[in-house]
């Protein structure tokens, strides 16, 4: 008689785990480098969007947390969906998850927590927006513009026109177009090489 | 001379792995167990959200997918946001991240998959909102209503107003106030008993 072992496995275990060379650049980042102004974070995340495609590890897309007061790196993230088969994998989403693993709590607002600032080398999707507010941080800075990405066929989603206000109203200050041509170039190299833009269906 | 260990961690192991109890239902579900309208489908994933409460492994929410053309319960998804200390863990992340995981891909609406049918107990907040058109469903279900979650005090996020009809000219089909009732009485349960009511900051 055989078993009545289950055939249909309906659990996973997923894990949200960035690239191994990514690890090393962050391990190789000094404790108190400071990264004091908005130009010298997103230089930073610029520089990991650039690698992730040159790995061969993901979309042309790159975050991570600051403390905004003392400059210090907490934590990032770059876009892994083809990696991890997840569509959740955008950098936004790792970074702040990766910030509130290290930091050891799901609200990064919260009481003892530095003030963390979101950078992402791209405006976020409506996903990523969305994703903003519930992770704690108290400002945002942006790299490319929307329209940098659509332009090489990356789609937004459904954004509300008066999203930065709605951030801005929430507590979370929204700095744009910080190195923006540097961001937007990533995304045009990523296409010029013709590496995979994945969307959502349109029907 | 001490070493030049790092002090300062900057990655994470991140699992978004859903809790025992829900394991052990899931696996409790015959293979070829037709949950064949939507509303058995929501009666099976308002279940859950209540179980979610009383095993006190999150908040009031839960989500399913199915194949919408079998009726076959593939993966789902319980709020872990105090659970995993990750505010991204909504219930309807965690089933589109577990139906991806299991079935093997990013896209559940790519060739070979079957026809995902994402079932929540309540209507999507703004991230969540905007994963779905990036997960690959073709069609989305909800129980309570947004005002019926803000009712007890949850933030839904600046959703725009035409949110029903952006899914919509994506190809994704909308039914909404299936079991809301039923639905809607798990939220309010919850907040009777003082569950804990996490929100973005307001500034």
């Amino acid at each position: 008689m055989r078993s009545a072992a289950p055939q249909n496995k309906r659990s996973a275990e997923i894990a949200i785990t960035i690239p191994p060379w990514m690890s090393r650049t962050l391990d190789g980042v000094a404790e108190f480098e400071p990264y004091a102004s908005s130009e010298e974070r997103m230089a930073f995340v610029v520089e990991l969007s650039r690698e992730n495609i040159a790995q061969g590890t993901g979309g042309p897309f790159a975050a991570a947390v600051f403390d905004a007061g003392s400059g210090r790196l907490i934590a990032a993230g770059v876009n892994m969906v083809t990696r991890l088969g997840l569509s959740i994998a955008h950098a936004e989403i790792v970074a702040l998850a990766q910030a509130q693993a290290l930091l050891g709590g799901f609200d990064l607002g919260g009481g003892g927590m530095p003030n963390c600032e979101l950078v992402s080398s791209a405006e976020p999707c409506a996903m990523c927006l969305g994703a903003i507010p519930w992770s704690g941080v108290r400002s945002l800075v942006c790299g490319a513009r929307d329209e940098d990405a659509r332009a090489v066929g990356f789609d937004e989603g459904a954004k509300r026109e008066d999203w930065v206000e709605g951030l801005e109203a929430r507590g979370i200050a929204v700095r744009r177009d910080v190195l923006r041509e540097s961001a937007a170039a990533v995304l045009r190299e990523y296409a010029a090489m013709g590496g995979p833009v994945y969307n959502g269906r349109k029907g």
